[in-house]
Formats: structure tokens, sequence, C-alpha cells
């Protein structure tokens, strides 16, 4: 039996990604988006949505560029610091002790920490209502060589990135390897 | 050390939604995307990408409607058989077993079965690359009141979605509950 909730952002599963900008001064900024997800294969985007008096609303307007950095389970604690504080009032690149690299391919910075990155050039820019949606080419995507697999690809359980509950507000982990995608469902097919 | 792999959709974790559709004659159809994510929380929106070619395309087109069903890790060969045959050629419902019910709120049909239910209708069609990013209203949510947690909220847990790992092709399940956001990080607040 189905119960009516009423209208709610409860779409599960959702990411904890840390968006890198560059503020005044090419200043290093981070912020957490759990609103977004990847948009097209090719050119491979992403999207994330930001509200207009985050910092890092201006910034990524100003250089047309973000980076993606996504955390591991044990950086759980400084991404969730970095969405609670705005970088308006404190550098928070200090206060986590991350350290700020500065992307080779666009204007933005990435976290040295973290295991996976994705280094974006701003493509458009969607408004939708209380946030706007930035659409970004995702121009290189970086890795620790400790997270990719025997064919040189990352794989999530080596990622291990927290994974956001929005119906909650709270962070789980990855769970067990399942299967193959476009793979096992042909068990179906007459 | 990080290894640069080149631009790739790697952003990490994706979600496994079956969107579901009207065709010619009010035909359901359903098929699977792992484009998408959550856009806007006042209106409460959502993104997913699909390509044109897709019948799913034309008949958001028409309707300017969808929903998105959020599967059970029980339902995961259902959900990847409908993500690899078109609904062109079959009709998926008879193939999976799965049953489409008329959404009330919307001109879109769900699917009984799984537990989570998004109804959406279409705000804005954006031309990005090989994909389109459809964004939709969540008009309302519909939930088994078994995976509602005790303040009435869906719980990722009880719902156990399958988890998309974009750069393996892969699905995971959820694992452990981690803790709340927008709380944990306050232990490096000075």
């Amino acid at each position: 039996m189905k119960k009516s909730l009423g209208p709610h952002p409860f779409a599960l599963p959702a990411p904890v990604w840390v968006v890198g900008t560059y503020g005044e001064n090419k200043k290093p900024n981070i912020m957490t988006a759990a609103w977004g997800g990847i948009c097209c294969s090719s050119p491979p985007c992403l999207t994330i949505s930001l509200q207009k008096q985050r910092a890092s609303y201006n910034n990524i307007l100003t250089n047309k560029a973000f980076t993606i950095n996504i955390p591991s389970q044990h950086q759980v604690i400084e991404a969730d610091y970095v969405g609670i504080i705005s970088g308006k009032d404190e550098d928070k690149f200090v206060a986590t002790g991350l350290t700020p690299i500065a992307s080779q391919v666009v204007n933005a910075p990435y976290i040295q920490e973290f295991p996976l990155i994705l280094e974006c050039r701003l493509l458009q820019t969607i408004e939708i209502g209380v946030h706007t949606q930035f659409i970004g080419e995702i121009i290189n995507v970086l890795a620790e060589e400790k997270v990719l697999g025997e064919n040189g690809l990352p794989l999530l359980t080596k990622v291990n990135p927290p994974i956001f509950s929005p119906s909650e507000r709270a962070y789980y982990e990855v769970g067990e390897y399942v299967g193959k995608s476009h793979s096992m469902g042909l068990v179906l097919k007459k």
C-alpha cells in the first residue's frame, strides 16, 4: 500500500560532492553539494545546483569553472563541515586541514586529499527555483592510483564515497558488489 | 599520487531510476536512467537525461510528465532489463511482470511493485550533447508504508535501492548508516 507524502526532493540515492572554486584574489573555496548528477555522456557533463547566496555561486559564474571533489568515507566529517560553514566567514581549507591544488585544465582548485576529482568548465546556467543549476563539462578526471581497478578505472568500493539520503539528511556507506549493468537483466530476455 | 584519466562521466555514486511514461494510445513504458539527480529544493525538482532515440524521450515531450520509480535491491534484474531493451520492440511490463498504475497527479504511469515513486511534471528541456536533460517538478512522492521510518519519511536502508557505479557499469548495495548531515562536521568548528 502506497502512502502519499506530498512534494519533496526524496530521490535516492544522492551524492556527496565538494565543489572547488576560486574567489576574489584566487582564494580557494569549497562547499558540499548533494543536488547533482551526471547529465550527458558526450561531452561528459555533470550538474550541481547551488543557491545564489553561496560564495561558490559567484565564484563559478566569474571563473566559468569548478571542480567536483569526491571524498572517501573517512573524509565525511570534512565534507559535512564545508557544507555547513560559509566561505564568506572562514577559510575552509585552514579549518579542515585540506590542501588546495591548482587544476592544470580549468580555473579552479581541487582537494589534494580526496581520491576522485572531476575538473569542469561551465557550459550552461539554468534558473529553476531557489537553486540554480550549473552544467559543467568534465574536461578531465583525476584519480588516486590506489582507487583504480585492474582496468585502470575507478572502483566504487575503493573510492568508497559517502552516500547521501535526502529524506533523512544522513550519510551511509557503500555496500557489497551486486553485478554488471546492461547484463544482469538479460536473464529476462525471451 | 593522482593519475589523469581524461574526460569521462565518472562521478560517483549514480542512481538507478526507472522512468515511467505513456506512449501512443496511453501505452505504459519504462526505461532505466542513471544520468540524473535532484536539482532544486523549492519547488522540489529532479533531472534525468535521455537520448533522442529512446521511446521515453518523445513520450515525455508529448505528455509533459514522467514518474521516477526507485527499485529495491531485489528488483535490480527488472531495473537492468528495462534499460537494455527498447519499448519500441517489446512491452516491458509484460516481460518483467511489473504492473503499471496510472498516476493521479501527472499523465504518466508508475510501477506498483517499486517502493518509492516521484511523480513529475516536465518543467524544462535542456539540450546538452548526445543527452537531453529533462527537469521535472516533483508534484508528489508515493512510498510503500514499510519503507517509512518513525518520522514518516523514507529510510535509505528500507528502500534499499541499488547504487550505480558509472566507471564500472556495475551495481552495488547500500551499506551501513554513518551519521547525520549538517551535524557530523560540527566537531571541526572552533
